[in-house]
């Protein structure tokens, strides 16, 4: 075996501590050498948890840590297109937590900057490491629907997030149906021409209040001339509802929700099981395990990451347009936005 | 018990045998009197086959027919608005089949006539007394999932009708859509305001030379805020694929398509079922019982039809608003169409 | 179209009701032509309701009529033996309810009388025309289980009997798991050689009185050398449970439980759907449709019954065989019971 | 934090690495200090893999290790007993895979040795840690059932073990059944009194001609009265069958078969999923890192196991019943063996 692959970690919060533990325990061929967070102490009980030698509250000494190969890019949004631009002046391959900013035209600058430096670079859409999800994309690809045709994605949250984080988010597009953006891409393996969307304020005033809808149906029309739809809710009472449906010549394939046990309980009221699993950490546990598994397998073996800066541009570009076509009430064309 | 509802029935095609039969072997307080049909020899197989006394190869005797106090118009579509003035003018009851007519200024004037002649007049949208659909009705009333805020229906036939039927039929919106326009009022409880349109040519080229589309995305506006879509595909080769799902603040309901047995074969490739219930005279057969029913009973009991006058004419302005939004590639409000 | 066949209905009972029903509504080629009953009130409403011209008190007439081809023994258990001898020495072919007798002997001498006429004999195991256990037979005949290996039938009713009722029942095993019995037979397509029991009085002491047990778990040997067993409650409160299980060389089938709807409810608390059907006359209904269709088109076409006297008597044989090994404790071979 | 808690492994083969990779990387509170195995580099391989100190190709250091709290027994049946009395001798905590000994009256000397060193000793049932099981557990504990009353196990395998291993296994009951008859224990939450067997050889003469049997059918009589049925395959060709049922007096519960993913697939043939987890390191994984978990837990926090030495002899005693029932071919009372 050769020598494991060094990491540094810039952002010590939730999914942070999540890929550093999954690199520590789960993920052969790499290690973490440091990890930083503005809150130090976060980053110091990874350290501790994980054995992860050096622990800093700048990500300074990590950017540009000689023996350090890759960076995962964990820390809030707005500090992502700096980073990425800084690590890839540092020549590290970079791994980066959606969305890459929520300025399309920083994000060209970033994605110009980390060609120009030749490195790696991997977006996180961690759902298209699901088993669900690349089981369809897998059945799509070899035939099993024949042409698609349409595709339904289900994506609803089981509680809507704090007024104050929603002020920051980007809203619903930018923050939510973003990782819906991405799956439909990867589920029809085309790209979106054009998009309208339905939507409003339908379960927490609040989120109208901060200038955002929380409710949102998005019709997109790819190039191919498949159409589908992506389903937002902010919430599901009974928790984390995440299914798609591809429909084409051949057939179709559609996917339930993963739930915590397979047990059916019969009484004299119903036929019944428990609630699906209810939040992303749950849900997609999994798929954080293989997505950063495939982070270092394709700097390990050279080869182009699964999830690029041209999927992570896309994503956000079609935020733009969702946006646009909910305040002009009207379909959007994506050329609208890029031009 | 007092003496049977006395029925004519118009029209001894697929649709009316269907009626006929039922009437004769499965609903109580009704007889079928007389049945006409252009096409003698049809009218006489079902006479022959039920006992039904009376059989002309003309409407006109059973129209006027002393002895007859409700009429089932199950002729070909462009006969529909003409028999039901007549019926109405005739003071008879009247059961029409789904559509009206295709043009809408002509279902006014039915519409018009019917209510003069202060006759029970009710609409054949079937579906609304399948067992499933009518189960989720009941649910979402009872409140089961509290404020509806979304709706999908999928809505997709077996195989396409033949070009010939296509170029005649009015269009996918008012031959097929029709239905499912109806079933998102039905199960909402709610008018719908606006609509949008995504479709295309997708199945059958010929479909497109006809000057129709074959697949069709609609998204629907309801004046409680909801939002809806309706999936049409006219061929799904899996076969006949009729589901529905209401989300709302407190939870969701959603049904599954029907199965002629619930076989579940496990192999060294496989788990798997039959292939759902074929097409509508399998996956409805009991809507139709259920629906005639219904009007024998609403007539004897002097009660309100469950699907109106009302019904028809606004499953049929839906329809031009989806022609309209398709054409125009813009959201449509109804208000633009009723105008 | 030939004659239709004329029909002689004994016993106006549930039974005897639904199978008038069925062939005056919805089985072509045979008509009623007399029903009788001790009770005359039963049989007046049958013959009043679907138009059947004669009608008894007395099984005489019927039995004896000169214009009537095949008989339908549906009248109490304890009158099928002498009511089978007659018609079967009157020339009738002969549709008789489950269980032919009570007694093994009486049994064995019915079946002496109907061979000597020569007549059509077929036995009410109606859940052979079940649309579910059908499938699974023609899956296992086909071969898509290779070669069978394991049975498990589940066989549970909503609810049990009143005591009184048990007292004349026969016992669970010819009352109630007859039927299970007979399935096994069918659905391994061989005879059950040996079998041993396990049960006792869980559902209510009254029973247990009455000197009968209400759950019982019946092993079976099959003589090409499978196992099944047999899962019977007199109570399951989610309603009537029926289900089976074939497992094989090659893979297994597996049925689940009719329901009324396919509804799918989420909410805050779980997913759930309605009750099964609750019982027999809701899940067997169309099975009742099939079984006299078959019988009716047997005798017109004067090819062999489905459920043959053999059948009905192996049934018998094996509760006599249960009874045995419940009382002794071990496992008895049918070898025993016969001799 | 307290020190970790110092675990010693003996036996590197397939279990002993999965505990070993467990420890080192999903279970906190406890650290692997050595590992042994005959096989050195087996023992080396997880050594260097997970950062294991100490490699030894002999238990005797480990068993004697002064820094070792607890020892983990995953070395061939013939040397749990031996090894077992060696680490209770040593004042080791143990968790021992199952079976303790073959031999009925060796497992008795064990617990004996076991009781009077007064350690803490699990036996390796991990199906008890299997979040469905757990689950059905749960709920018959919290009375979702009502009174348990009847009982289904079905447990096969997806194809045979060599007949070299099957000569040595102990037959059927002790290598395969043994779980299942734990699973009977743990979800009834009560003792069996009774069993009775068929079997037989059906998926491998070899099988037979190495003395077993390759499916076998018991059924359990419970000191409560319930009954139960455990279905045993050596090969379900769509691989690993797992699966249970409950029935009560107040309704019933059910597992089905864990899956690699949800999606369905509908096309022109038909409806169906990929097949289940095929075998136990798959479909059991999750339950090897909570049984361990327990094991660490238990012991720091000086509770009772959840898995007792008494139940590892019961299984053991009720495989030597389940050998003679099937040997004399009646029913036997675990009465008559623990005499």
């Amino acid at each position: 075996m050769t020598k494991p692959l060094q990491i540094g970690i810039i952002g010590a919060g939730r999914i942070g501590a999540v890929h550093a533990t999954n690199l520590a325990t789960r993920i052969a061929g790499a290690e973490v050498t440091a990890i930083s967070d503005i809150r130090l102490e976060a980053a110091q009980r990874c350290a501790r948890d994980l054995g992860i030698p050096e622990v800093y509250d700048d990500p300074e000494p990590v950017l540009t840590h000689p023996g350090i190969d890759a960076l995962l890019i964990c820390s809030s949004t707005d500090t992502h297109a700096n980073l990425v631009e800084r690590a890839a002046a540092a020549g590290k391959h970079i791994f980066c937590e959606k969305p890459i900013d929520l300025d399309l035209a920083r994000v060209d600058q970033v994605l110009k900057a980390v060609d120009r430096a030749g490195v790696t670079f991997m977006v996180g859409f961690n759902r298209r490491f699901d088993h669900n999800f690349r089981r369809v994309r897998e059945l799509v690809q070899a035939g099993a629907v024949g042409t698609p045709q349409l595709l339904h994605i289900i994506s609803r949250d089981p509680a809507p997030p704090p007024a104050e984080y929603v002020a920051v988010s980007g809203g619903i597009f930018l923050d939510m149906t973003i990782h819906d953006f991405d799956m439909a891409r990867y589920l029809m393996g085309c790209e979106v021409t054009e998009l309208y969307v339905e939507g409003g304020v339908m379960v927490d005033p609040a989120i109208g209040e901060a200038g955002d809808i929380d409710t949102a149906l998005t019709v997109l029309r790819f190039e191919n001339g498949a159409i589908g739809t992506i389903d937002n809710s902010r919430k599901a009472v009974y928790g984390y509802d995440q299914r798609v449906e591809v429909f084409g010549s051949a057939g179709a394939v559609r996917t339930e929700n993963d739930y915590p046990n397979t047990a059916i309980v019969s009484d004299s009221r119903s036929i019944r099981t428990d609630l699906p699993l209810n939040f992303f950490m749950d849900r997609y546990t999994e798929s954080y395990v293989t997505e950063l598994n495939d982070f270092v397998t394709c700097i390990r073996e050279g080869t182009q990451p699964p999830t690029t800066g041209h999927d992570g541009r896309m994503a956000i570009l079609m935020g733009y347009a969702a946006r646009r076509s909910y305040a002009e009430h009207r379909p959007v064309k994506l050329d609208e936005i890029a031009r």
